[in-house]
């Protein structure tokens, strides 16, 4: 335990998400080893069939935001007066977590935090679950957008614009990931022909905390890992080497200044996936750095071997994962494997993620907020998993009373919450998509903001800026504090 | 003709409008004769079959925006230099109309005004085509307001938030309708208990112009025609009597002045439809008013008997109809019939709707900015239209260069346009679906503003109002000129 709380913990923190929501289902599919099943003279029915309806759900329900309501048979009753509530402050007060905060992050793999939830844990899993979200919520998948595939705000107003930065971090770096040969749709393109980038999407960020005690650091990635191609603007590196060089950067910073490091790794769904991926280059590339996964939702990922090698590593892992989402039951990509050669592997196979590491299983059923019957989209959603974690207590516990998060939030993408909320789903939009009415009658869409255009020079400045800052702290802290 | 120029004509318009664009088409097809089709041992396979594929690809492609384009193999060039097109206003400079007027609404039946298409007229018809747009834009169909179904805007200020206000008519009166025992689907509902009204939705309006040399009345409506129930707030009279009270109170005071009245009524898809039944009332109930329909991909409506007396009693119609909209081709409802007692009249009678007064008949070909290939929701809907009559000059000529609507509008609630315009499909929507974030951080629906709450006791004050008008005209100018 570190009892010396002036003691400044840099903890370097990866958000990992793979897509934007309204398109990440068709094309997580397309990575799986389900194409292979396919091919299989004898396919396992039960999973085959499972898989078919989610994809087929997914995709149906993806492009239609269901109108028609499953009929409510429960006998809910509305909780709370809604003035009431909507008058209580969505945050809850926050505690110092400084003294507890290796066990916070997997020290003792979690043992006896998670049943009952350590409030504390609770909060620092909301809080990269936020971040995770967030590549959600900023994503510009505007086909007609010129920025089609970019992060609609720069790095210093991305926290400040989804109402996040109460969690004091601050954006040093995007991580932009490039499309993969063997999966040529899987990126967000748009339909026109001058755009800021043929090759890239936004992945991701690399953040690190502002004015706490014990400040830390966070990265997050949304995509494919490993591509790169010198011809690009944004991926002359892979995400991967993008996310390391920064990570490198930092610790070497805070190891240089004599304060302890920390990385934590978080995603939703694939992107918890390759949080995983993440993690383990770290452990390889940086000795003695404490490494934690906070994954949600994630799809198995790799073989036996990768998790003993994980385990001796170091890696720290917990996986938030719902009763009710089938996307943790289904095999995800298989790491320092092709896709092509994943036919020697199945079947082969034992899957062992949920053998890395703690897994912090949850009930949706456990939230009176949440309509009951089958959604296979909205239990997998990352607001559906912090909404029922912010009301976990243990596995003997009803739905906590005095949980703070806004219940609005998980409908934005999906429609799972009760009709007496009267929260309309998918409520998550842009006025008439960003088109504005001009002087002269016309609906156009503004140009973006110099400031929210990517560029991969700026980012390059931000870099070199923080290169400088090794030789001098003072200026670095100048610098995070703008 | 008139050539006393100050003499004052009070114009009667009806802009009539079915159903809010997003659950227009099941309904709409609910009370098409299709379904007695079904029980038909012979029905007319082209017929039905492309009026199933319609109802199945209207049904999706409502709740499925388009997000793969149909591939563009026209050689269409951008047409113009995008930012000078978006500097120039998007309204033609106004004749007056005033020598023109009669011709212009139906007294010659429009013989030589339609090919090549009388610009006089050309606008006319886009301004009635607003007015039945406009029924579509202000309907509330969120069914978690528990204003579902009501207008968003209270009178005042309806044309103002649609920036109609251009056309200087000034709402009277909102006509309200209720759901049809036969028809319960018809209806928008909240899915909450506490609603503003049970039975009824909003319909349209009564509108009168202002401060123009030749004011003229609008009336527009929305839904089914004749019912009513004394239990009820909204339709304690039906919708077909709170328009005909309303015309003939307002025909009524200019009469009184000694001006001439007339009456257009418009409306779109359906509401084209029962725009003609409105007139067929209005015309037996208030002799001596010129009354001109002008419609919008209408469907068939009524049989010889009704054509003929609507011939007799000179109300004039103008079908305004798309090549590619398969809507008018379909039968229509039946006047003074019950949908029941359909069945004595398929197969006995000829559909002769367009033998009711002119077509000016129109090839969304003829534009450039439209997409090719089959959208069948898409060629019906009314900014389709209306951007067609736009650009038409006569049957032998293109698009017109100097069309000054905009472009835009088309793509409101479906994906017509062309790639290179840049235009989202389906943008016409709330910010976040109305949801606003609070000071509190949670995400609520602020309540409406008391202004737009719809309320039968006000529109009663309305109502008063008028009447104490009559014996004193300059008190009603001086309530048309608030």
């Amino acid at each position: 335990m570190d009892a010396i709380s002036s003691t400044i913990h840099h903890h370097i923190t990866a958000a990992a998400a793979h897509r934007p929501a309204a398109n990440m289902f068709p094309k997580l599919l397309a990575l799986q080893p389900l194409a292979i099943h396919d091919s299989h003279s004898k396919p396992k029915k039960s999973s085959r069939s499972a898989v078919e309806s989610l994809s087929h759900l997914l995709h149906l329900r993806m492009e239609t935001p269901e109108q028609k309501l499953i009929v409510q048979q429960s006998n809910w009753n509305l909780q709370f007066d809604h003035d009431e509530k909507h008058n209580t402050p969505a945050m809850s007060p926050r505690e110092d977590v400084s003294d507890k905060w290796r066990e916070i992050h997997g020290s003792q793999d979690w043992e006896s935090l998670l049943n009952p939830l350590h409030p504390w844990l609770r909060r620092e899993i909301v809080k990269y679950g936020e971040f995770a979200q967030a590549t959600y919520d900023a994503f510009d998948f505007d086909s007609f957008s010129e920025y089609c595939g970019s992060c609609r705000y720069r790095e210093n107003r991305l926290f400040e614009k989804l109402g996040i930065s109460k969690h004091g971090y601050k954006v040093s770096k995007y991580i932009y990931a490039m499309s993969h040969m063997d999966v040529p749709q899987w990126l967000e393109r748009s339909r026109i022909a001058e755009t800021w980038s043929k090759d890239s999407n936004w992945m991701g960020f690399v953040a690190s905390p502002l004015f706490m005690e014990k400040p830390r650091l966070s990265v997050g990635f949304l995509s494919i890992y490993t591509s790169k191609c010198e011809a690009t603007r944004y991926n002359k590196s892979s995400a991967s080497e993008q996310v390391m060089e920064e990570v490198k950067r930092l610790v070497e910073i805070y190891k240089g200044r004599g304060e302890e490091v920390s990385l934590t790794i978080t995603g939703h769904s694939l992107g918890g996936a390759l949080a995983l991926l993440n993690a383990y280059e770290a452990a390889n590339t940086i000795p003695n750095l404490p490494i934690s996964v906070i994954s949600f939702g994630a799809p198995r990922v790799g073989n036996i071997a990768f998790r003993d090698e994980l385990h001796q590593i170091g890696v720290k892992t917990l996986r938030v994962v719902l009763k009710q989402d089938v996307v943790p039951r289904m095999p995800g990509i298989v790491f320092n494997e092709s896709l092509q050669k994943f036919d020697d592997f199945i079947g082969t196979l034992e899957w062992v993620y949920t053998h890395v590491g703690a897994e912090l299983r949850l009930d949706a059923g456990s939230s009176p907020y949440l309509k009951r019957g089958l959604n296979l989209l909205g239990f997998h959603m990352l607001e559906t998993y912090l909404h029922v974690v912010d009301g976990f207590l243990s596995t003997s516990s009803t739905y906590r009373s005095n949980a703070r998060r806004d219940v609005a939030l998980v409908n934005k993408y999906c429609d799972m919450l009760v009709d007496e909320l009267r929260i309309p789903p998918c409520w998550y939009q842009r006025e008439n998509k960003g088109l504005v009415c001009n002087a002269h009658g016309r609906w156009v869409k503004p140009r973006r903001d110099p400031e929210d255009i990517p560029s991969p020079t700026r980012d390059q400045e931000v870099h070199v800026h923080g290169i400088e800052m090794r030789e001098s702290c003072e200026r670095f802290e100048s610098l995070l504090s703008v």
